[in-house]
């Protein structure tokens, strides 16, 4: 029998087709939907019909009069742009068994939106539209910010005359654009987002993994913040190379619970220090002691947050797993990800318990949360993009402050040492020695988009 | 600290503000958003209007007339209604640390609206607004079917009577009611139904307690379904008295198991036989060999379905937990609900990691559910509103099927015995005895808005 969670929808397959004018930060909603379905193990893929266009059109440097309805030519390279991305979408759900496909475009006009759907309905998918409309200028001015900088279309450009084409790029869309409305859309499932989320107008939303998106999308906020990460102190049963438990913390834990205070304020800055943060901490002991000396006065427990039950190696060494249980121990090297251990969990199994986590930090504002190694990996997972056969194996050190700043199309990433000693609990696979604790491989920004590597951002406290 | 989950929000007072004609399923809504909250434990009360009315109006009988709205005397009577349910409502907000008050009335005019939006931002309490629009027919008259039957108003009276008399009321109301809208009600909060949920506005969701009861709200459906529950066939740890494990099924266990697709098959009834269920139990083997005869080809495992961790007295009999851990013993009974054994859950975490479930359930139709007893406990008193203090003492006997048939204001239980005997696994308060099952005060149906009793059926199966 199957584990049934979100992550697990039988027979289901959906296209999200994105509609939009230019600067609607439809790409964004887009990417971070791909994000969110596939660490929760729904395989999704973002199909940009502007990267299927730079690939046809590769001879011009394109600039707003491409955009033009009166331009024959440009009009032929968008319909090509188009239809390639729907085929490769189409592929992907026949030969890669693709769940969620999100044609990421304008979609400006209701006849183009009709001949999807049409496509959509012969191939068995369920279409749901999503509309962002926007007519607050300063929003479509900081999303202008956003392309411009980051847009292959004005690689090496003039800011002010990326700015200046955009919009008039946008004036092109806007002679035909058609918004989607309940009364001549009646019978389309779609979303649509009225300023972000100001205002959403919601018309038959029913399958499940459509409720799901739909909400997902609603909790997602653009104020800025930043979300601090760390694992507790030193535990003394880091100490005796015992996993689980709820030990008390070691000397050493409790002096980094005491720097702590000044770890974050020197991540806050000068001009930020009297930023008011909440602190989340799971139910165990020493995540609590880690949080005791924080000088903030909203502090919240969740169970959710627990380190990752090791059921009956509850409180072993490795070396005492791998004696009493060495088949067991070698499953869990060959997949940890899914390994469950006897009467425990599996990161997936985290995962799942994390999911409302996740949802409520998306709505929130400045986090610090103080949790526990597999957990932690979990949420750095989400934020960072780190595939699921990748971060089980993450090393992400004791006494090490993680600030993430999430930005329109990555995630800053700034690391804190508290330069106080601690043991290493990183075990490389096939060994119950637990190595050199590594400086982390995954403490990096990565790209939404591009999947690449963009920002290294690294403080070291003194 | 406290344990941070939906069921603690800080300093957030809401007061939801039901709007529209009558027989829009007003009620029905407010009732399932109280029963919803309180289950987790946010502290939540409806105000009926109609009750005040039928207060302060005892002595003439209610027909329509009451409701032209040339009726002076009758316009005074209401209006002091109105006036007596917020006055109360807002004593409770201040003396009882209400959370979510809502207010279940037509609310039919702007400035009436206006008014308790008024109200609310003096006593720094946040009003959203929850419209249910419908011009549906069909849904209407269903919507009367279910009012004249259980409205006191309409008592003893003729139901042909009933249904064109309120038909009479609902267009008295129609001459002056307004709708919400976007245009004309752009800054306040509101959540706008239509035609049940088939499509749904949403205006300035912002906080997180608003934004949970959209999501109940966007997940209800009122097509007819019923929802089995079952504990797990005996297990070997049932014959030893032990508590957790992972234990295989008793030798009776296994009869049950093979007697359980006899027993949902009668309580489908002859017509209803090849209605298609689902079933979902737990990771834990005895759930799944319960499971494991039935003819359904959906069957999905929950880990969130597990039963409640015992922690370290996992395995343990009743008595050995007395001997060793006497004071937790002891605690345990003094407060079952929040108990959480040493390094296990409580009660209340349990009903935290059920709430996915609870709200998979309230989207899906027919599904049956081969859980454990403490989950059991925690579902049921969800469905049968039963209140926390009791929740964790109701009696649900081993080897009997459940059958939960949600109605509009109550839930019809039917109670389905397998004849196959099994130990008893009920401990009374203040000992570690187990005694004899009971037959399960609780197996009953419970009047959502009258919190009475109202239908009881039982079915026995030979």
């Amino acid at each position: 029998m199957p584990i049934y969670s979100i992550s697990h929808v039988e027979n289901v397959r959906v296209c999200v087709v994105m509609v939009g004018l230019p600067a609607r930060g439809k790409s964004l909603i887009a990417q971070k939907i791909v994000r969110y379905l596939s660490w929760l193990s729904i395989k999704s893929k973002c199909f940009n019909v502007g990267n299927y266009r730079r690939l046809i059109a590769t001879d011009s440097p394109i600039t707003a009069e491409f955009f033009d309805p009166q331009n024959q030519d440009g009009l032929e390279v968008r319909q090509e742009a188009v239809d390639r991305a729907i085929q490769d979408m189409m592929k992907w759900f026949s030969d890669e068994n693709g769940v969620v496909g999100i044609l990421d475009a304008t979609n400006s006009t209701r006849e183009r939106r009709q001949a999807i759907l049409r496509l959509c309905r012969e191939n068995l998918i369920e279409p749901i539209f999503l509309e962002s409309w926007c007519n607050d200028y300063e929003l479509i001015l900081q999303n202008i910010a956003d392309v411009k900088t980051t847009s292959p279309d004005y690689q090496n450009k003039d800011l002010d005359f990326a700015t200046q084409d955009f919009l008039q790029r946008i004036k092109y869309y806007e002679q035909y654009y058609e918004t989607m409305d309940v009364s001549t859309d009646p019978d389309l499932t779609f979303i649509k987002l009225v300023n972000v989320n100001s205002q959403i107008i919601l018309n038959r939303i029913e399958s499940y993994l459509e409720s799901r998106i739909v909400y997902y999308v609603m909790n997602l906020h653009i104020k800025p913040r930043s979300i601090w990460l760390s694992r507790h102190g030193e535990s003394e049963y880091n100490l005796t190379g015992q996993i689980g438990g709820d030990a008390n913390l070691s000397e050493r834990g409790w002096r980094y619970a005491k720097k702590l205070p000044d770890l974050v304020l020197k991540s806050l800055g000068e001009e930020n220090k009297h930023t008011n943060l909440t602190v989340w901490t799971s139910t165990l002991k020493r995540t609590q002691q880690t949080a005791s000396f924080l000088p903030y006065n909203r502090k919240l427990q969740w169970k959710a947050l627990d380190e990752l039950d090791a059921g009956e190696c509850d409180g072993m060494t490795y070396e005492e797993i791998e004696q009493k249980f060495p088949d067991d121990f070698k499953a869990r090297d060959d997949n940890k990800y899914e390994y469950r251990y006897r009467g425990g969990e599996s990161y997936r199994d985290i995962v799942i318990r994390l999911e409302p986590i996740i949802m409520e930090l998306e709505r929130q504002e400045n986090i610090l949360i103080i949790t526990h190694q597999a957990v932690l990996r979990c949420l750095y997972a989400y934020f960072m993009n780190v595939p699921q056969e990748e971060s089980p194996w993450m090393s992400i050190p004791l006494h090490t402050l993680i600030k993430l700043e999430p930005r329109a199309y990555l995630t800053l990433v700034s690391r804190i040492k508290a330069d106080i000693p601690a043991v290493s609990t990183y075990k490389e696979k096939g060994t119950s020695q637990l190595g050199e604790q590594k400086d982390g491989n995954y403490l990096k920004s990565r790209d939404l988009i591009n999947d690449s590597e963009m920002h290294k951002l690294e403080n070291q406290a003194k």
